[in-house]
């Protein structure tokens, strides 16, 4: 079973957007046991796509393509499909009376011709009901290859994929398994790593591969295992993290597969009943927007000061203006102040705060750029380290963020 | 002059990971005359890798291939390199000492073997120096084609292109000119704005192209001219968009290319010394995060309350508990509380309030997922509007953000 997942549209092409489609598809191919083994952005262009097209069929059993089904003359994919399939546009009634009820009801204006537009479908396609848009779905089967055309909005096209192509083709075929295991390790490089875990990485059996995410202060290692028993593939990676344990066992932080740091975090705080509150200066409201992306974030979370100015640390997070004064804002002391206050203040077990220059220019202190002071106040006490992120400031912010929850995290283990 | 873009590794493939390093390259491509065609992602796979690299070559004139450099296993990309080229590795001096250096001086460790292979280029290869990181890039000629390897780690990759890969092309080619210009438009639908302009759009010169790129509550117009003549671009492109301004001016909220709308909103504010605050429910410290992504922001944004919690409201952002009591902690009445209390706390011209249900479950108030109140405090009044973003909690919390972007836009021009 092998899928290929195409994007068109030179908004990608030139730089513009970002394409996180893919990323959504194949993570939600891969579950159900379909390997995506390419990735294809390609421009709005009819030539582009049915050459696309051809060179895919017979070479994957899936392909999943996404964008250029909106209403305007840019968007090129549904005209190219009829093309393509020697097919012609038919008008769907029940996508017809879906696009006037939304644009009626929900948007309040008349519908207009580009609306009904949205209705015609390639006479032989199966339509994707698309409840949440007003452009449909398409799939489409020639001799080996399901073509699958899907809008390009992101909300709209995860709503297909889980509603409509994922259950189709569990329906269709019949899949292998594909289990993943990620160990998330942090604080050990990668090479450092690889060069401990070396022997046993080389008596790895040959359907468990093994792969290292680096990211800065972490590594994930990624154990995949494909075949057509799952309970033997589970317990023959559950058997090759049991090896590591006594090897590396020490910097592994967690073995969830799919979980971000602010999940697992979020997790162990809920189980253990304890709360959390952050105070940031330099990383704007980051960590407590991470935190309040997992849904049941009120569980644990209560809430955030950014102070982002001096007068405000004084004023709403109670910072002694004389330790501003005689430390600088950018300093252990500041840090300490912030997360003991915004404890007190939210009334939570724990709280987070960060204060340094994120850069590009120095602000109002003399620290030197990238310099970040990040406390954890805990029932008894403060933490405070000192870090230099370096440049730039997106970074800088990112890895006080990574480092804030890393902190957080080896004190909820310890709680 | 054409290129594609490929990035190796199967945390990409699996949807581990979203690839962000291709978009960085086509951009940096894009502006120098370099239009990328098509991009690709490819897995760690040896055969998959040579295959990639045959079918592209003299097809393009530049492949930039991102991923596969690091120190362990899995990292194939020079080896393969070196068997597609015929060529072999050979240690290079300058690469080895410069690895000796960040290693042992940065991170105050002894290097080892798998650090010291950093340093093997094939023996054909132009080394990109890669001050930031271990793995060097390599560019290597066959053919019509140039070839460029990089680490995938994105700030050393960024380093790269910046540094090493851009001059080096605009060295080379004599290249065309690509000029875009986005306009940024808000609160009308793509297909109604596609029917508004749909004369102008068709008497568009043939070498300028339109792409409507919509996204919640807003669409963004860009104009791409392609030529020989940047000069004659850049006019071609204002006199249509002075075309465009008596059609639709009213919804144009501006011009920059690259500009997010955080951006524009932040230079505004500079440029009237206005501030800025915001008390945040629903969004959890988005708004506040997005808008401290920009560099300078210190400038007009105060800081933030994220409060999460009823307590918390009542409590930091002082509202009045009989409120939340009597119309609930998802309404109007609390949400201007809210904003006008944080105006006030933190002493700004302006402060934004959202209070809502993003979801999956109702949590402490009855509103329906997916409503939101936003309010607006400003000097004299409070705007507070109602909205239902629907499902599910990402979509509700990016279309709060991006509403209440828009409402303050708004309000500052008016200001």
């Amino acid at each position: 079973m092998k899928a290929a997942v195409v994007t068109i549209g030179d908004e990608i092409l030139i730089g513009q957007i970002v394409d996180t489609n893919s990323s959504y598809i194949s993570k939600a191919l891969d579950k159900i046991g379909i390997a995506t083994h390419e990735m294809l952005s390609i421009s709005d262009d009819k030539t582009h796509i049915l050459n696309t097209l051809a060179k895919l069929q017979n070479n994957f059993d899936v392909v999943v393509i996404t964008g250029g089904l909106g209403p305007t003359k840019d968007d090129i994919t549904k005209k190219t499909f009829c093309e393509y399939f020697s097919d012609e546009l038919i008008q769907n009634d029940s996508v017809l009376s879906h696009v006037k009820e939304m644009i009626e009801g929900f948007y309040k204006r008349p519908i207009t011709q580009v609306n009904i537009e949205q209705a015609l479908v390639p006479s032989k396609a199966k339509v994707l009901f698309n409840k949440v848009g007003t452009a449909p779905g398409m799939l489409m089967e020639q001799e080996n290859t399901v073509f699958i055309s899907l809008p390009g909005v992101p909300f709209e096209m995860k709503y297909l994929v889980d509603n409509e192509v994922v259950p189709f083709l569990i329906e269709k075929y019949d899949r292998p398994f594909i289990v993943h295991k990620t160990l998330m390790t942090y604080g050990r490089g990668e090479s450092l790593i690889a060069e401990q875990i070396e022997n046993w990485e080389l008596n790895l059996p040959s359907f468990i591969k093994l792969a290292y995410l680096p990211s800065p202060g972490k590594v994930r290692l990624r154990l995949t295992a494909r075949g057509e028993n799952e309970q033997a593939l589970n317990e023959a990676i559950l058997n090759e993290v049991e090896k590591l344990k006594p090897i590396i066992g020490e910097i592994i932080v967690g073995f969830d597969e799919d979980e971000s740091i602010e999940v697992v975090i979020g997790r162990k705080l809920a189980e253990k009943g304890l709360t959390l509150s952050t105070a940031e200066s330099c990383t704007g409201g980051k960590i407590a927007q991470q935190i309040t992306s997992v849904s049941g974030a009120s569980r644990y979370f209560n809430g955030s000061i950014v102070a982002y100015s001096n007068e405000v640390k004084c004023e709403v997070l109670k910072v002694d203006k004389n330790t501003i004064d005689t430390f600088s804002v950018v300093s252990a002391e500041v840090a300490k102040e912030m997360a003991e206050n915004c404890k007190s203040i939210f009334k939570t077990d724990f709280a987070i705060a960060t204060t340094g220059n994120a850069g590009p220019t120095k602000g109002n202190s003399d620290a030197e750029i990238g310099t970040v002071f990040i406390a954890l106040a805990t029932s008894n006490t403060v933490f405070v380290e000192e870090f230099n992120f370096g440049q730039p400031r997106e970074k800088v912010i990112d890895r006080a963020v990574g480092k804030a929850f890393e902190m957080l995290n080896e004190i909820i283990l310890k709680n």
